[in-house]
């Protein structure tokens, strides 16, 4: 997968399309005054990348993929699946205490709770600092008096697109999302499963693979 | 700006290219049994893209450019002067406790600390609820005493990649990056002013951005 810019005709000739439509190499050419031959790796690379749409004795169209939202495959077709990290999850009768010392050793940035193996809550950093800095008792409270609550936690499934994780981690402002299984139980119940999460981290580190070409 | 994917017979003829090189677009077509003509629009993609250089007389070569790293343009040739945003900072004489409120106040990640308009320090949330959960009085102790201090804090500059930053900050394992500038003393020693700073949030945003095709 590659990554190419457009060139100043490359983009001349979009608009002239767009403009024109449909509109012949001919005339393409003749407005933009080149030869034909020279117009043609240009239309080549415009229709590959479905920018264009190349209609056999009718001309160039532009297409209904449409202005700059084109080909971005390589960022939206990589998901959650494949860049999920381990999350870190203790119980909901864990003391405040005791998650803040998973939270160091696993060197997480949010901690997530369940009950039965069910999602029930998350606390992040600043969560964690601001109840250190109160008058709790770090030692006695659990941690599930203090997280943000299921359903007020925003979550995503291995099939979502990284991209989507990360734009909810934008939207939403939170470090980390939990990568959830829904389950229905016997009363109807929606139910989630953790099986992984999505943080920052993971965006920076795909950002970075995606940059060196891996 | 667009990403494209490359073909399974683009990938062939780079196998080629790199195992037969110089070779001509006529013996191509002839390995891949098709005609030259077809060929013309992936050489085309290829050579437009810098994988392939094709040479008058010569045939085409595989590009000095190499294997993966192709035109990642798009992720390398962003700067950190366009995704920086505002830094957090205090003095190194204000205490744990106010510098905590500023964290919050401004919902940093991350504190950085100066003296005398020159970056000194800096503050994780991690680092601050550390020291939270000990004995310190953080509203009595300065933040001079708990920071990181420099020449131990990773920077970046605004003319650096935004790549760059967020390889940075995956491969040191750090939240956030100060932007600096460079300045000598008269004495010779190199002192740091701080324009910004990049996270793993401008990344994220960054790769949103990208993906939305912005």
């Amino acid at each position: 997968m590659i990554v190419i810019k457009l060139t100043k005709r490359q983009e001349e000739i979009i608009r002239l399309v767009k403009e024109n439509q449909p509109i012949t190499s001919e005339q393409l050419a003749d407005k933009i005054n080149v030869t034909r031959a020279a117009l043609r790796p240009d239309l080549a690379i415009l229709t590959m990348t479905g920018i264009l749409e190349a209609r056999p004795k009718v001309g160039y169209l532009y297409s209904k993929k449409g202005g700059n939202s084109i080909v971005y495959d390589l960022i939206r077709e990589i998901t959650v699946a494949e860049i999920k990290s381990k999350p870190t999850v203790v119980s909901e009768d864990t003391t405040v205490y005791d998650a803040i010392v998973q939270l160091f050793l696993n060197d997480a940035g949010t901690i997530f709770v369940t009950n039965n193996d069910y999602l029930v809550g998350a606390v992040s950093r600043k969560d964690f600092l601001k109840i250190a800095l109160g008058n709790t008792d770090i030692h006695k409270v659990p941690v599930g008096i203090i997280m943000t609550r299921m359903p007020n936690i925003i979550t995503i499934t291995d099939e979502d697109p990284a991209f989507e994780a990360a734009k909810k981690i934008i939207e939403h402002e939170v470090d980390s999302l939990p990568v959830v299984e829904k389950e229905i139980t016997e009363e109807g119940k929606e139910m989630f499963k953790i099986t992984g999460k999505v943080s920052k981290t993971n965006i920076t580190r795909l950002f970075v693979k995606i940059g060196a070409g891996k």
